[in-house]
């Protein structure tokens, strides 16, 4: 079961080796939740429908910096996206599966 | 402030996009917190030194299945690494920048 990185990656092919190598340093666009909201064409009061919440939970929650991995979920989904979480290191990126099962909050 | 992906993705170059379109197929490794920690050559033990918490905390916290963002934050960086949050859609990924201020919980 435990395998370590180095051995992960050099049963990687060359192009896989390189394709992670790209990854790793390509810049993703990053931005708040409102401002995703706002590119995504929605409005808080379509998110508050689609969570079936009121409209200023939302507002509030666009502007916390801490939340449940599963609230964050939510909205995510709610938004027609899907969550994922990934720890990255110098060497190699892994994203965690202990949240996968999370149902909405 | 507000961008339309589709205007996002016109102002990147040729290359920009193929290589935003390899990283979104690309395959990270998928693995929960407990083998991660493994994968890193960790013990549960090293993990709570370095987090200031009693032993059992650590075996508690890898089978949670929802946490804070902090605190899983807190647990990858004394892995170290990054957390990063990502919020994938058909047509592109972002970084949900929110939590970027989160200090140890």
């Amino acid at each position: 079961m435990t395998k370590k990185f180095a051995h992960l990656r050099a049963s990687m092919t060359p192009e896989a080796q390189a394709q992670s190598a790209a990854q790793a340093q390509a810049m993703l666009a990053e931005m708040p939740l409102q401002e995703l909201r706002q590119a995504r064409g929605l409005s808080q009061k379509m998110l508050a429908d689609v969570l079936h919440v009121q409209h200023p939970a939302i507002a509030k929650m666009e502007k916390r910096a801490d939340m449940y991995i599963s609230t964050l979920r939510s909205h995510i989904e709610a938004m027609g996206g899907e969550l994922e979480v990934v720890a990255r290191f110098p060497d190699g990126a892994v994203r965690i599966s202990n949240f996968a099962d999370l149902r909405h909050a």
